[in-house]
């Protein structure tokens, strides 16, 4: 049939009980004719306990030794899920991400894959064995040592993998039934979507949607790699990442065409609202209207190592000569941005700086709108009749983000979900728990 | 100013404040001018937990897995370690036992050292880094699999990791002063030896002394690497284990002459008494008084894989021309070694067998025994002045051994280390926890 790669989430092997149960659905997967490869996170609260330690240990871990102890987290989920699957009578073996093949740069806590040699997991599967892998972990290709991927990094280990074994379908077992219009808890009338693009799912991630990781999303772009993202903890099909959703991968196709029967499958102009509440708004005031000011800010900030989201500079007051200039930042750096600027107050010139936590950042994005002109106006008008204010704007070619007040997000988020068709006919399951 | 391996067990690296002390003694150590290596145990009850992890999720665990899992517990140990000793302003790198050039046999659970590759070890201590490496765990040659090394495991990593590295000395450290003249739990006026050979130490180790495991003491023997066995709660000299008594090792020599002054080194005629309360007693009674016989009994018993320990055959009976069998066994092992023999009953034709859960085994070791014929006679004097009743012997070279009841073993112990002067002043200080 073909080559799968299945990766489990801290929360679908949080204790025996669940790590028997996906035992037996990769035995299921293996003994309905597939090849399958497993990558597996630390169970449950694993890494939370083994930072935890590591704090009690030492005030600032050094970096080389954090990712050797973090590893040891999904060392035991990997060896237990393997049991597990031995006693199901298949020949289960685990390998660390350095056994299969992950090859990183040095860049301790967030390193990059740069390379994958899976010759160990090929040489498995050759013996009919299921190979199952760590995830978020990898080997230095210089120093040869222990490194970690950073967040979302057993997603992408899990597609680098199933790229380099040129897999079928890399299939994204998480604690939600797939990748939703919006997020359920925010807007209880998300409906599941079948079907999304890559640079959607690029979009809705940057832009606030937790289901899978950036750079997991970027590695399957380039490899052309179907992802099927689903739950753990039901066998209903979930929601297909493809290239091109109107000319779907066999898998995809044939997938869907079960679910669906006749009908074709539902290619929707619009993939999904998101929202992040994470950010915070800096405004720095009285600004000189001269080429390189703005430069000069974002140097400072950038020197600060926080990165900017979005940024507005309102229109020069001909009599004064100065602008103001607006950006958003996350909250978490917000103090570094603004001690940063605050340094540079002579140089740079401006007058006084402001900060704001009491926003929202709420984006619509989808494909679509490269072909259907009336989205921004069917967006802006859902957004007045709510009667919630826009505070900044910016877009790209797939997606408009506006900053709102957080109060009104919330409103926000659902008044557009609902302009756009959107809305479910009830609302959706929500499972307890969280994935890494 | 040497190259120093020390290797702490678990119970010296039970939690933080444990960890941050071990680091002090090591940056210590190095500071002192030396070059040091260090091998640790998992923390405290690490192993344990694990174990019982996987008997949560399969009966039987597949045995590559199992060392797969247990290897994650000195994977935080030593990253741990490392990290409080980078606090301190050292270099620390930790080194999992495939990365430190532990190359064995497959045999999981249990294997065997078979070369030893430490060129990242080297490496790091020409750099001026201390490496921590994982005790207890290596990787197998033909299948790179990791596999661990069985009981006492991480000892044997230290002391084949000091050899390979040509190191001065390999001190163990524990939760006791060193080696004592019998253990201080069971014989309280035990007292502390300076120094005891290879042999003496083997002989003590297979005759029931837990400090130090008997592959580790082969290793040491076979390299004539110095073992100190010293405890990690105190700074006061242990116990030297060495080729020759008489004739010391440079950093032995000097470390006795510090503690001594003019006196020379005290070469004890015993090295100690060990006691034994593992073992059961199996008669084979009416055995026919052929050739053949006792080795088939023994045959049965190897099969069922039973460690048979000390026998005695009882003189025939001429009458009957049958004769009664008897030897110890792990109690561990007693029903299965029954079973095996019940099964022969009918081919060796023996009448019956009746075991005894009830003893316990008393040895006096020392390599004085060679040069001062006495020592048998006051061995038994003294035993039966106790009033203590002796059912089997077995003796070698340099050591003695008994079978008691095992009510009147610490008697037994008592008298015999009281008739060899080996009494101390005042009882021995016992601290609290078990080393691995």
């Amino acid at each position: 049939m073909g080559l799968v790669v299945q990766k489990y989430g801290g929360s679908s092997v949080s204790d025996a009980e669940s790590i028997r149960r996906v035992a037996r659905r990769i035995v299921d997967t293996a003994q309905a004719g597939n090849q399958v490869v497993v990558i597996v996170s630390a169970m449950g609260d694993t890494t939370d306990d083994l930072l935890d330690l590591a704090e009690q240990v030492s005030p600032k871990p050094a970096a080389r030794e954090l990712d050797m102890l973090l590893t040891a987290g999904e060392r035991i989920s990997m060896a237990l899920l393997a049991m597990a699957i031995s006693d199901l009578g298949a020949d289960a073996r685990s390998y660390t991400g350095s056994q299969a093949g992950l090859i990183t740069d040095a860049a301790h806590g967030k390193a990059r894959i740069i390379d994958v040699t899976p010759g160990r997991i090929q040489a498995a599967l050759d013996e009919n064995a299921i190979p199952i892998v760590a995830g978020f972990q990898g080997v230095a290709q210089d120093t040869k040592d222990i490194t970690t991927l950073g967040r979302g990094g057993s997603d992408t280990t899990a597609v680098a993998l199933a790229a380099a074994l040129n897999a079928d379908v890399c299939e994204i077992y998480t604690d939600v039934d797939g990748v939703f219009s919006a997020d359920p808890r925010f807007v209880p009338l998300a409906r599941q979507q079948q079907v999304l693009t890559y640079e959607e799912m690029l979009e809705l991630a940057a832009s606030g949607a937790k289901v899978l990781h950036l750079r997991c999303v970027e590695y399957a772009r380039r490899f052309d790699l179907p992802i099927h993202v689903r739950s753990s903890f039901s066998t209903k099909p979930g929601t297909w990442v493809v290239g091109d959703a109107s000319n779907l991968p066999p898998i995809a196709a044939a997938a869907l065409a079960d679910v669906n029967g006749e009908t074709p499958v539902e290619q929707p102009i619009i993939a999904g609202v998101a929202h992040d509440m994470g950010d915070a708004k800096i405004t720095v005031i009285g600004v000189p209207d001269r080429p390189g000011e703005a430069a000069a800010i974002f140097q400072a900030v950038a020197d600060a190592e926080v990165n900017i989201d979005m940024i507005v500079q309102n229109v020069s007051a001909a009599t004064t000569g100065r602008t103001d200039v607006t950006f958003t930042c996350p909250k978490a750096s917000l103090a570094t941005a603004l001690a940063a600027l605050q340094a540079k107050q002579d140089a740079v010139g401006f007058e006084s700086l402001e900060s704001d936590e009491g926003i929202a950042k709420i984006s619509l994005i989808g494909a679509g709108m490269r072909s259907h002109p009336g989205v921004s106006a069917t967006f802006f008008r859902a957004i007045a009749d709510a009667g919630v204010n826009v505070e900044m704007i910016s877009t790209s070619e797939i997606r408009i983000s506006i900053v709102t007040r957080a109060d009104d997000a919330q409103k926000a988020a659902q008044a557009v979900h609902h302009a756009f068709g959107l809305d479910a006919d009830g609302e959706a399951v929500v499972y307890g728990g969280t994935g890494r």
